[in-house]
């Protein structure tokens, strides 16, 4: 049971749509602002209501939809509760579960490390990781209360130990890849397969990326739900 | 059951993977000659071996990967028998069937038209229309044997009796709407939906679509399963 996987060009995000096999519900993950919608448009073609909309964190770099997704559908909006987003419905912590359609389970997993409140989802052997860990790579841990040492922890620690086939769709990617499988990023990911808690902490030291130019719109606006202050 | 979707940004064509459920086994539906690396990668990182690469039609707006994919895979290439791929392992007839996993079938649907050869692939509630049926659109039908009686009997008289929920997967979109489904389209589709045949052959009629840039290369490339030829 794969999500269907969504791509903003601009800001290279994947948004999932999350579709109850027997049910007409649905759940999105990582909604982006400008294609709000496109996807409501995708939820009228197949058919669906959406249920959920879920936030993997505090995005810097592009604004979501989930307030608008929420204005528009009645559906609840779930995020992290270490994120610092107040308006939302529900404020999410390590082994919640998300219950919709007939029987489908989505379970929380708090991975900090990109940011603090950072979480991934477990789906039907599918795991969204945000920018936690990334196809061959992971998120930055450099701002948001990011830390190199939480961000190993929740990979080689928590990610890591579920099944090999479990299907992995990141937050992001910049290289076309879509996909990958937990087994495959244990086995290969660049920065986290085979590598010390040191090793990583000094690659991610070395990487001097440069401020997101949205971070200071990008991060008030997702603490509202992108909705704008005061509205 | 979903397919894994990629874009090919250049054609805006779509490529599928249909992985089967408890087996290691997949099946490509129209792979891009330049993203073979890329789809190679997808296989490896979800841990598949390509059994089948499937085409829907000779392209004419880009060239495949069969051929590349078979030699380095050994997956068997399938293509419909009217549309003058003679190199291929099988030529399908409507209403064949292929196998692969662990009792997964697909099952060929000759959908004329585009191409008087097209056909469409059926697959666990989804069905992968190629250029014959498009979201909210159809593929031309002014050149490649193509006809507009043709296409509008194979998606009135054959697509649109599929069940409502039947997930709707093209060959193209170039407005980023990725999936749709059989009720949808039959619903609200601009060109086929509550028109008779004159209408729509009056649609097709006043299109005038300039030459396709590349159709003197690729569809001569394609029919040889986008190897040189002489190769
Ligand atoms: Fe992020
Ligand atoms: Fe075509």
């Amino acid at each position: 049971m794969n999500p269907i996987q969504l791509f903003d060009t601009e800001s290279s995000t994947y948004t999932y749509i999350l579709a109850a096999p027997g049910s007409d519900q649905a759940v999105i993950i990582d909604p982006v602002e400008r294609h709000w919608e496109r996807d409501l448009r995708h939820l009228e073609r197949l058919n669906l209501k959406l249920a959920y909309i879920l936030e993997t964190h505090a995005h810097a770099d592009h604004v979501t939809s989930a307030g608008k997704l929420r204005e528009v559908t009645g559906a609840k909006a779930c995020v992290p509760s270490g994120c610092g987003i107040p308006p939302a419905d529900q404020q999410l912590s390590d082994g919640d579960v998300i219950r919709f359609g007939a029987g489908e389970e989505i379970t929380v997993l708090h991975t900090p490390g990109h940011t603090a409140g950072s979480m991934s989802y477990l789906w039907r052997g599918n795991v969204f990781t945000g920018d936690t860990l990334l196809i061959n790579g992971c998120g930055r841990t450099d701002f948001q209360s990011g830390s190199s040492d939480d961000l190993y922890d929740s990979v080689v620690g928590k990610l890591f130990t579920l099944p090999d086939a479990t299907r992995m769709w990141p937050g992001h990617d910049y290289k076309d890849q879509a996909v990958s499988t937990i087994g495959w990023e244990k086995e290969h990911n660049a920065r986290l397969a085979h590598k010390s808690k040191a090793e990583f902490a000094k690659i991610m030291s070395e990487l001097n990326l440069p401020k997101p130019k949205l971070i200071d719109i990008a991060v008030p606006a997702n603490q509202n739900l992108g909705l704008p202050h005061g509205a």
